[in-house]
């Protein structure tokens, strides 16, 4: 069967139908009209259409108001997969979610180390293809590959920069290379931006207005949301967390990525001269931050000492980001909160708690994202699936009320 | 005469047509109908209304296009004006604008000091009168009082929470207390976000995507402007720069504030012992300040270097507020800039060209305000007048699209 490809641009009739059903479902077309304002014939029309193109099924009666009980609505989680790929140095990550936002598979595969653009697009292509075989899924109900990387970026071109945190890339036209490779759109986006989208797509977010997630995989980043809509900046290349300016550890200015990211962590490590002991091998920078977390989880002092480290340096930028941005939540995602996570999630509360300018008004509701290691790929998948499907990235007051 | 107030609220064809006119004018019916895609009849209508709120006349004839000159509209702009308010503790400056938003009066009186809340508002009131008083101008025309003071603030109901600038005021309902008093719609905001709006009002920042007006009074703080839409955060209190987290002198970290505002100038110059040789007085820390900008401007080197110090510190900090909101256009105002803005400028130029993210993709414009010293007690009144008139704050293309 050959599904046909349909686009919800944002604010129309039926984008906004449609997400009201992904949020809310099961729900009646009663109920949808009187949420929406659009009159029950429209509505009938809408759904209709939604239903013709697979995306929404009938799933049975539900209670009776009165009269007789209404013909609940919901999306069809199968009738539409996308693609997230989040591209790092040491890892690649691929996962596939459906239209309800529920991952159904994922793979991990080495990273690009030292690969050369031409040939990863090579490998990730036929990484796409590989795991959708695996799961059955066909390549006509995909709308689409979400690929997540590190800043900076040229959103508009889809192209990589120059990344510090991908070996010796500068101005690689991904999405172009990548969609004709694989036979399928490709949008590209910040790997922290993305996590962002994922944190909100997991639906957590609600009632945040000012929301920040922050992503440290190699390096640091952040995707700050404000009700529900990304904020972006002069160039798409906001929110560069790593990039701000914190107090080095001899006293001297420093970026906040060069004294709290898992390499700095590591590298204290080896100044100390605890290469030995905590079982560094010096081979994967992150194999390393993960074995320093490993020894503090298990109780060991020097270990804890590194991580509790870092941690404050993050929360120190943190507070500057939550000053500035007036936040009201914050999420922390990514490989490195995978392993130590609950020790930057109290030295971040700690740190707000005591010294936010606005204590006294509001506080910041600190925690984990729901999928800590792969937020960002489930972002960019997410991603993928609102470009070519509905505005979910509006959120549901401003959908509604276009 | 007493003219009848009106409010062309946010996206209607009045208050679009009547922000064309402030922009564009004069201009002529047909230009309006082609810019905003209304009729023409409907412009007839419009046009008719705003000049019965004699808001808009007629001011001849432009030139032929082939047939009849066209009649051109601009508006008038001593029809209708409003006060800005900019509350500070050595000092007050008043401003009056007109429609066109010309300055047409402008008065500074002694500060908040210890003055009790009650006391301050008749204080107020009684200097806002005289001063319309003065200039001619009957309080039927004028739209309302904007009055700006240091964060944080309650801007929903108009409160002064508590200002470390302002004395020991807590819990202020200044916009109540004001608008009681002086008879007049009154609005409360964050001065650092109203420079940023009177930058934006004077029409500088038409090609900026993401603007911040850095403010330097007796605190530091930021106005952040995208596409001419004000950065609220979660409650109104975005942009504390003050309050971001950098490196002390004594290599610790410390809020920009501590380290590089008036005040931490003036300590620094005593820690050094050159209080009487560069004429401190220890009475008003402003003047204090100004003593040391006048001194460094006379080539004094320990001055500068006092200076230079303060402008390196900031400009840290506007290299963090310019990664994290990605920004394409930084203005400085506030009395602070006022003395010794080409010194600050320099120094955040030099660093965001040198350090910036994303300097290889776009650069950031820096400046100094147009009304330097008076900045914010224009944005002030910018923003009664938009608040009471016309959406000027969506920006041009925003407010034609809506």
């Amino acid at each position: 069967m050959t599904k046909q490809r349909v686009s919800l641009s944002s604010g129309t009739s039926k984008g906004v139908v449609f997400d009201l059903i992904r949020a809310q479902g099961p729900i009646s077309r009663v109920a949808l009209a009187e949420t929406t304002g659009l009159t029950q014939a429209t509505m009938s029309t809408v759904v209709r259409q939604l239903m013709t193109d697979g995306l929404v099924v009938e799933t049975g009666r539900g209670e009776s108001t009165g009269g007789k009980p209404p013909v609940m609505l919901d999306v069809n989680p199968s009738s539409r997969y996308a693609v997230g790929v989040q591209l790092g140095r040491e890892s690649i990550t691929f996962v596939v979610i459906n239209l309800s936002g529920a991952i159904v598979g994922r793979t991990r595969t080495p990273g690009t180390g030292t690969a050369e653009p031409s040939e990863m697009v090579v490998r990730l292509a036929g990484e796409i293809d590989r795991t959708l075989d695996g799961l059955g899924i066909e390549k006509s109900s995909v709308v689409g590959v979400g690929v997540v990387a590190p800043g900076p970026l040229d959103i508009a071109r889809g192209a990589i920069l120059h990344s510090p945190h991908l070996g010796a890339w500068r101005d690689v036209p991904l999405r172009e290379m990548l969609s004709e490779a694989v036979h399928l759109p490709v949008i590209l986006d910040n790997d922290a931006t993305a996590a962002a989208i994922g944190d909100f797509w997991s639906g957590k977010l609600d009632d945040a207005v000012a929301h920040a997630t922050v992503y440290m995989g190699t390096g640091i980043g952040a995707g700050v949301l404000i009700d529900g809509i990304v904020f972006r900046g002069a160039s798409s290349n906001a929110c560069e967390l790593g990039q701000i300016v914190v107090t080095g550890r001899d006293g001297s200015p420093a970026f906040l990525e060069e004294i709290a990211d898992p390499g700095s962590v590591v590298r204290r490590a080896r100044e100390l001269g605890e290469e030995d002991r905590l079982g560094l091998r010096g081979e994967d920078e992150f194999e390393d931050f993960r074995a320093i977390a490993m020894a503090a989880a298990r109780g060991d002092e020097q270990a804890s000492a590194l991580v509790e480290e870092s941690a404050e340096h993050l929360a120190s930028g943190v507070l500057t980001m939550a000053n500035l941005f007036d936040l009201d939540s914050v999420s922390l995602a990514g490989p490195a909160f995978a392993v130590a996570g609950p020790t930057y999630v109290r030295a971040v509360s700690r740190r707000l708690d005591a010294d936010l300018f606005v204590r006294n008004q509001h506080s910041v509701r600190v925690r984990l994202s729901t999928d800590v290691t792969d937020a960002a790929a489930v972002g960019g998948a997410a991603l993928v699936m609102q470009t070519e499907l509905a505005p979910r990235t509006m959120g549901l007051k401003a959908a509604v009320s276009a």
